[in-house]
């Protein structure tokens, strides 16, 4: 374990926040499943985000250097297809191995948390 | 499979933002491990927070009643402890299924992506 981590075991570094934001996890796991890509309308439903939502998501994606990103046309319709780039789905693998050792040390604290100590008095709810 | 579900499948509602950012995701599997709670220079240490960071992310809980605050004393030197609220307990153990659940969607689409199909062509890294 490197040093930092030991220091500060709990500040979860390997959670890329370009991945790990709620709707960007969504996004990327939505395109991580299908090499081709998604068109941009397919991705609004499967995410269930605004076209404004879901373009300032890309965005960051894109900047990230996570995206490949082409436009085309469904008759007279321009379109736009995403998918991921050889670095995002590197990168997203190695935040979802973070993410799940994330997860395997709260759930061993939520599960097993250490005992109240006996001299400890009751907290307030809501301090004044 | 709730039918919101079925129709926004990626849209991951049940991963509560409050939790999954990523400090607060380090704050609260802190203290989680911890019945007494922590000292608030105990979590800055463990989650390598600043007291500015550190102040803001634990309003967002306490907000959320998910904390309960003390304000006690070592000495002459004030002190903040926090622990989770029976609330909080529980509310972040539905959050880690809801994330066990979006971890493993994420790493099924991850390892076996949907091939690229032979009429497809390539997309641009860097779109003009």
């Amino acid at each position: 374990m490197p040093s930092d981590e030991i220091d500060t075991p709990f500040a979860f570094d390997g959670l890329d926040r370009v991945f790990h934001e709620r709707a960007r996890l969504g996004i990327v796991t939505s395109l991580a499943g299908q090499f081709d890509g998604l068109l941009f309308s397919q991705l609004k439903k499967l995410c269930g985000l605004t076209d404004g939502n879901l373009n300032r998501h890309l965005s960051v994606l894109d900047e990230a250097g996570y995206l490949l990103i082409e436009k085309c046309h469904d008759g007279k319709r321009p379109q736009t297809r995403c998918r991921l780039s050889d670095r995002g789905r590197s990168d997203f693998a190695a935040y979802l191995t973070a993410l799940e050792e994330a997860l395997r040390q709260a759930t061993r604290a939520a599960e097993r948390p250490e005992p109240l100590s006996p001299n400890r008095h009751q907290l307030r709810e809501h301090p004044a």
